[in-house]
């Protein structure tokens, strides 16, 4: 990777978004339709540069934009494409500057692409990190937020041409408040953008290199599929992930709640796991993973079910009865799993005030204080 | 009243707020916190002008403030005061302009007195009319947007500090759907601002004279309580008010359904109406007023409840059993007669398309075709 970064090729796309398939550990809505989107744009000559971190400048004005809504929706709303866009025009407006790069507030999902889609509209290019290093459901979920950036002024748009602008929010809980009534006003499928950032503090707090990772995530599974290998198998080999569980879906209760999928997911084990029981807790995204009752994995780590023949990524929604899956565990990024992020993310944010977050990764004693479920 | 206006007394604020309730139609919400807070700030030595449309300038530049919310909130939940002055900086922000004079668009119940409030803050004068000559409890509702206001930018406030600004909006009615959940979102009470408008356009299509017509209605009021005359003969001598039932609540089913106040309430008659019955659709505000199955008097022409012994308006969420209640008409201002207005406030926008609107004071041919209900 030059100092500068590199162009994204269109052959860069799937990978990238099947990486962050990965990476939406269940949820992060589906990339197809923006995959498909940017693919078009690339083919119609733009050009969009993906930059690390390291290149941003102190002083250079990083603006974030995603998607904001239901995953299930925008599967079949289809966006008009240019959301993302006129949510960044809302908030540039509002402050009266200009962004010289975006960057994914989640890479995990669907929101690895907008930030693309909108660069390559807009002739910017894309910093290679992101807020979240995997997918969370609510906006103040993200390093930018955790770390003091102003929740003001935020914007949202439709594909109608509304676009409403949070000019002043007393925090950022409001502002997820608001947003989310909004996206549903809109149709639950809609563009989102928070306060353009300084670069220094786009260096400081965000997850770097997510992009890339994602891309080699996908690259990785597509080349084992390609030669035929056993795509969990090499992901395990290849990343930090650690297996925890193959089972069978034996039962999944899902609702939506607040506009989220709310829900659990039961699994009886298979291979090296029969006899075992798995339970995995949703809100979106998979939070908490249990075996035989005890806390496996849980928010912020990331957990994935993994479809146990194809390696591909089980989204909460396309869980069904008789799948047979493989869950692994991936340590969260260190920026998410500091006292001050675990306020937001940890699993007390997500209602299991019970769970004392046991990182992966960490020395078993430290393991082991994590309660019961 | 001299061709500048007037200057609003303290004396004035207790008529005024009576006479605005009973233009409220049984909504509006109640004036009196706003009244006891205007006359905290005149005491203060606040000065409020009351122009009169004659002497706004064309090229003046008039805002629209107002409450937002459920009335039945508005009581219990004390506002903080400055709520429409934000929201009023937001909309001159987002169009770079500042205003000159305020107007209500509702002079029915309590946004008869928001803007003075307001006015008192920014010091500011008040144009003597409105946008609806009554209450409506929806924004588009106005002659403001009937006539073709653009609905962009509007802005809501809280007392918590949020600023809301709706920068582009497709239609008025979009604005009144995100307002309305924004509203809620901020405690069923907000201030609300929409697109500050030329004089010109304010002279043609304002409802003239509408604060001095609410001063005027509560001083016969109050004036004949004090002379011990009986209130509801002195209106009906007045004002082009028409007694059309008098009665005693049999029934009163109420409901709140997407945030408004939905019901009926059943009269049984007294006195001269004796044997008959009437009954009165509500939606926040009397919609459609029928005795004895054949409608009377039909939105957009004013239908209010006053107390029979006291001559006091009766809103909808006081209305009780065994209440002896007078059921006057009053018609509608021409401006919200025409067939564009009709659209928006007669009785097919409020669920009745069956009836054809038949005006007070039109020749009984006309008023015959109007079918029962």
């Amino acid at each position: 990777m030059s100092p500068r970064g590199y162009v994204l090729e269109e052959s860069d796309l799937l990978p990238l978004s099947l990486g962050a398939a990965l990476l939406g550990t269940g949820g992060g809505g589906n990339p197809y339709v923006g995959m498909l989107r940017a693919r078009e744009l690339l083919r119609k000559g733009a050009s969009v540069e993906i930059l690390p971190l390291e290149a941003v400048h102190d002083d250079d004005v990083i603006g974030s934009v995603g998607g904001i809504g239901a995953p299930v929706v925008s599967v079949e709303k289809i966006k008009q494409g240019q959301e993302c866009l006129r949510a960044l025009r809302g908030v540039e407006e509002a402050m009266n500057v200009r962004v010289s790069a975006l960057i994914s507030a989640e890479v995990g999902g669907s929101n690895s692409i907008e930030p693309i889609l909108t660069a390559a509209y807009a002739g910017l290019p894309v910093v290679d990190g992101d807020g979240m290093g995997r997918a969370f459901p609510e906006i103040q979920m993200s390093t930018f937020f955790i770390y003091g950036l102003d929740p003001s002024p935020g914007a949202i748009a439709d594909d109608k041409g509304n676009v409403v602008v949070f000019k002043k929010v007393v925090d950022m809980f409001w502002l997820e408040r608001f947003a989310r009534h909004i996206a549903v006003d809109m149709g639950a499928a809609a563009g989102f953008a928070t306060a353009p950032m300084k670069g220094a503090y786009v260096k400081r707090v965000a997850v770097p290199g997510t992009l890339t990772q994602a891309l080699e995530i996908g690259g990785t599974i597509l080349d084992a599929r390609a030669r035929r290998h056993n795509v969990v198998e090499r992901l395990l080999a290849k990343t930090d992930a650690t297996l925890f569980f193959t089972g069978k879906v034996a039962d999944v209760r899902r609702e939506l709640r607040g506009g989220f999928a709310m829900g659990e997911a039961m699994l009886t084990g298979v291979g090296d796991h029969a006899g075992s029981q798995a339970r995995v807790a949703i809100q979106n995204e998979n939070l908490v993973l249990w075996v035989d009752g005890t806390p496996a994995v849980m928010v912020p780590d990331l957990i994935m079910n993994l479809e146990l023949e194809t390696g591909e990524p089980i989204t909460t929604e396309m869980l069904r009865y008789g799948q047979q899956l493989a869950v692994i565990g991936i340590p969260a990024h260190d920026l998410i799993k500091t006292p001050e992020a675990l306020k937001i993310v940890g699993p007390a944010a997500f209602g299991y005030p019970e769970l004392n977050f046991a990182p992966l990764g960490a020395p078993s004693d430290v393991r082991a204080s994590a309660e019961g479920c």
